[in-house]
């Protein structure tokens, strides 16, 4: 499990010519990243009698931004293996018609998992950015910046899943899913875009009051 | 040193009530990851027949990239140490006039020191977007994805670092220091932006056509 090894391992394998860990494996973990520094405001908040009146709301944030960073932490593996599916399939036999035939099913079936997986990606980084907007708004002034960080590498992760979404899709013939899931990754990307510059002006104006 | 610690260790770290390793180290970080996706996309291309013409060009860009990785990594936990300085500098007593002169003064230096490494950061993100958009280019079109999310984890890099220049120039006394640093944020934040501006154009042509 890539979560077991260490970070040079990690950064090493991604470096290497092994097309996986990519850039989806990545984009997955800086979600985790992400997630973990909206955490780490939250714990830098609890706690404090200046900030008393929104440990309630805190302390559901911090819930669920834990949740968040196991659930990114597991897929930065599951994007590896699905990349690596799509690999096996493509070394299926092509002699015969029926080998191509199933050769060709098991690359579609594959190729869309490998499309689910940062599409699930994108979609936590839309959660996981509501929380960030909490802890920019709520949380220890003194974390303004490692906030506005969480909300940067959510941003990136999510921009970069889309573009493993994409490049996936285009591998895909079935134009329906194709249609639908192409308007559900420039929704998100909006939609995080949007997010982004909310946390953004927030971390402006508490800067200049630090 | 944290690069040895496994991925899930440091997502801990961070997640945790202990302010460092914080936004500066998370920036550093996706530095490494950034440039580790431009290597690996050097690595997919180089000895393939078909982009023979770019062996050379690549060959230099995987060099530099590779030892913009090993920076990244080692600002990884020299942002965490600075961080650390600062904190044992405000620990000093201040309980006589000498002492809080004293306090006062190593404060400064410290916050100082905090302020250069993540503007070191937002510098080596700048010389990695370039070699990004040589990758984006000249690289293997299958990776243009990778080679995309690279340039998204250097962008967010260099806007994260920015926040933590700029969170401990707004407790330095030094005007002339914190005048001359901010121009050079705000600058270094305009080229990465016009960069990767530049990157996604060419990569939103070749998702076109793979």
């Amino acid at each position: 499990m890539s979560s077991r090894r260490t970070l040079s391992t990690f950064l090493e394998e991604v470096a290497s010519s092994s097309p996986a860990p990519g850039g989806g494996s990545v984009a997955a973990l800086a979600g985790a990243l992400g997630a973990a520094l909206t955490s780490m405001v939250c714990n830098l908040t609890l706690g404090k009698k200046k900030y008393a009146d929104v440990e309630g709301d805190l302390k559901k944030v911090l819930e669920q931004s834990e949740q968040l960073r196991a659930q990114f932490t597991e897929l930065i593996d599951r994007d590896t293996e699905a990349f690596n599916k799509v690999m096996e399939a493509y070394a299926l036999p092509k002699d015969t018609e029926p080998q191509k035939a199933l050769r060709a099913a098991a690359v579609r079936e594959a190729t869309k998992e490998a499309t689910l997986v940062p599409l699930e990606v994108m979609k936590h980084c839309i959660d996981a950015l509501a929380l960030a907007q909490s802890v920019v708004s709520k949380g220890n002034t003194n974390s303004v910046s490692d906030a506005g960080v969480s909300a940067l590498m959510l941003h990136a992760a999510l921009d970069g899943a889309a573009l493993n979404v994409r490049i996936n899709l285009s591998a895909l013939g079935d134009q329906e899913f194709v249609g639908w899931k192409e308007d559900e990754v420039q929704s998100l990307r909006s939609t995080s875009a949007m997010m982004l510059e909310e946390i953004q002006s927030v971390v402006e104006d508490k800067l200049r009051k630090v």
